[in-house]
């Protein structure tokens, strides 16, 4: 099994000052992560703010990632729109501008039309016309459709698709997938809260937001486990969880962004209709952080 | 109580030749409506597959129903995005081409975060902005948020936001809301199997899918309900509601376009990736259709 | 279209005293119900806490209503259980007992099993075993199953299926129900937000907790539409709507319990695992009935 | 951490025969099931379709796996009622017929009402006045309730509550509850496509229906794991993952009881409302279970 995608790949955040995208911050957040062994970055995903974003806006920060990031990391950028055809035309400006890799949501606005047969042929139609390679990406409690596995295995078997990012936190997708797909197809696991027990069930590696805060310890423990120390990747499976839950599930992108913030990384506002951290939630971060020995 | 908005609006579709938006089938599906007693027309709602459209397209879209549409009906766009300075923006710019009012669905992509809180401001900040009156949209089933009648009351005080269109299908959400709202705040319906009901509990019209396919029924249940004859109002509801249910609920958008073609108005196929209507479907719908008696 | 059920039904309370089911609570309760205007009583449905009841306490619920109620109130008795066999054994108890008529709700345990078919034979054995007629009740919202429409069409055919409570708040279900069931098969409401739109589509009344509380506001109501004064009727819907949502909605059992108290009835505590109505429910409930002008 | 749960338990099925429960196929199976290596077993779960038993079933299920098992098996009996009151009597009930420890599903539904406190004031009720250690069991599938792992940390600490039973699939919950939990709580999943993963996050072992079917390939995983095998462990629930999905979740318990008579054991028919498994059922299993070489 040869591995195009292994280890743990930052789902990186988008940088405003006042309001506007700022590509400074973005250069020396990514100048930080390039020592990190982290394998990757994930540009435009979720945690970008990726649907706040103009289309200007979005292609200005795939091209500055692609400039900074340091030979060897793997340049992910988030394609998706809700039609195959929009995809399609965004993926290619992507790929045009240094993405090496397009990581597609599943449609979700038409949910109750997204049969296993649509996603199949949204995928295959945006497999076929893009020039870089495929990642499906499941992500449920945003687009309100799973992605089954039966279509992942089927998917598996196109050239030009490499792999899935599973944020669904469904622990069993992955003994579904893993065995019935196609040898080099990768399962990247998006919920950093089951990295540990993902790559137990046969992951290659995850995408996390949780690695914009602790790059470190998101590399660490998947050494750790690579390496077969069983019993320290679960301590710092254990020791990471309370700030994934905090940044990812109750605060968002707000929360990670603070967390941001207080770790020397450029965090700040996110766009609304997202609100800034309140008091309560910058404190119960702050308490986290600390009980980590990140802050004092 | 001034209403803006009454009666029965239809929620347009966009037809497709060969996959490109077609203004001219448009124009003759217009020319048709405007016959019938509608109050206005939805263009770029989620029947037209407005997250399906480029701008350009949208823009098209807008200007030409601007230019089709007979005196004295009203032009609503569906000008939402995920974030609220993207929702300004395309709001204006359809306001520019002729778009008289503005229905704006909740954002859905961060839904654990759209709390009240960030609702309300995302919606004071677009009617600020806008030049046009908005009608706020709830639409859970498609956005996996759904926006509390508190929040809708307090909203209904906004100078420049009109009214809401709910298709929830929660009923309760009518007597919740309209004797909380201002008194120049329009409820109007987006559920076609329950017109009859929510006019009973004091909304003052409908937005509908099923309108494109009997636009004549659905101002009829309008007038007999208006005029008092419940009994009429009620054997039109039970009349329309099986075809409502196979043309939104079950089939969706390629059901109802499927409709349109048997009923001589140009419906045609969706853009993927939503599917053409299978035999099956089309076998229902037929069945339906001939049941009302409107093809033989 | 001759009715066997039509009008308001109160969903009764259990009260205990101590921890003990109080059948001399109970009886005070009834009697001042028997001055009303209701049309019968709902024993050991949700409101009457029947999950939380042994089967010698329910039997002495059935039987003390039974004495109490006064001529002409119909006798409605909860006696689901989850299995096909345990529910004919409880309804042919209950039968004995005096009740009229069997709430049935359905199973709801193994609901990923709760097909049609498997829902269509549960209450067609019951039925075809049972010694007085069967109401098929729908409440999702407590059992994760909504019985489709088409199903409850079918088995209305029944000679000994009557009718159905549906609580799920779904308006649309009036109206596919109605115009496909048997002439004789009765729609209850069991949403008290609804009662007024569910009426306008066809219902033949209603099984209410909050008519344990506002008998008389209820049965207005329906008096009100009988006889064609809908504006008069909307009123009160909306003036019972806040009331209805606080103590089935938010509060639940407790609400509806402090309210009765409030009221001069019996209303009490729950039984565990639900708890007492805190402070800030109380408080809730309180500004609720004084703003309808029923305590000072 | 000194363990009282370790291991593989099977939740065992309840054998009919016309409709009654047969004591003799009970014993029969149970036999077959002391040679296995499973550490004990589960009486009156979910998979016993103990919600339609009637108490006296319940009583002679308990005596007689008590009668049967071979010494050191532990016996666990599911013994929940939906109020705390009945919980408590049944729990003494089945503990005076010989269980070991009572596993006691969450209240269920009154759902909106089941607060962390509800849950937190219920369990620590009855396991004040249990005799027996008790086993908290989430199971949101069933019961719409899910416990939250605050909670269950909380839980821990009293003095009669030993453990969880985790039938959720949300594998985050073991990574919340293990580190934060009392040293001597045990952690037991009840999803049998997630036992690898759950034990690599410190699970101590499982609850399991496919354990019925397959009891030595579930004890084998676990002490592949055990002795740190960790990829012949990953082979075997790959192998046991497509069975588990067939007979859990896609066709339940009659499924389940399908694959057991296709092995030797009695599986038998479910009682009502739970139907026969149809062809199209029996042939998918007939299949999974050719592949896994069990059947010819």
């Amino acid at each position: 099994m040869t591995r195009r995608f292994q280890g743990i790949y930052a789902a990186l955040t988008t940088p405003f000052v006042e309001g506007e995208v700022s590509l400074d911050r973005l250069r020396e957040n990514i100048r930080r992560y390039n020592d990190s062994g982290l394998a990757g970055y994930l540009v435009l995903g979720s945690t970008a703010e990726s649907v706040s974003l103009s289309d200007e806006e979005s292609a200005s920060l795939v091209r500055t990632v692609r400039e900074e990031a340091s030979s060897g990391k793997m340049i992910i950028a988030g394609t998706a729109r809700e039609s195959t055809r929009l995809t399609i035309d965004f993926t290619r400006r992507m790929a045009h501008l240094g993405a090496q890799a397009a990581l597609v949501r599943t449609p979700g606005f038409f949910r109750s039309q997204m049969t296993g047969e649509a996603l199949q042929k949204h995928y295959a139609a945006v497999a076929d016309a893009s020039p870089i390679p495929i990642l499906i990406y499941n992500i449920p409690q945003s687009t309100g459709v799973s992605i089954d596995s039966a279509v992942v295995a089927d998917l598996s078997r196109h050239p030009n698709i490499a792999g899935i990012k599973d944020s669904s936190g469904h622990m069993a997708a992955v003994g579904e997938v893993v065995p019935r797909a196609a040898a080099d197809f990768d399962f990247l696991l998006g919920a950093g809260s089951i990295v540990l027990p993902g790559l137990a069930m046969g992951a290659a590696g995850a995408i996390l937001a949780v690695a914009d805060a602790v790059p470190g310890l998101c590399v660490e423990l998947y050494q750790d486990f690579v390496q077969g120390r069983l019993e320290a990747a679960r301590r710092i499976q254990e020791n990471i969880a309370p700030l994934n839950e905090a940044v990812v599930l109750v605060h968002g992108i707000a929360g990670l962004k603070y967390a941001l913030d207080r770790l020397g990384y450029h965090g700040g506002l996110p766009r609304p209709p997202l609100l800034p951290l309140p008091e309560k939630g910058r404190a119960e971060i702050e308490s986290i952080l600390s009980g980590m020995g990140l802050v004092s």
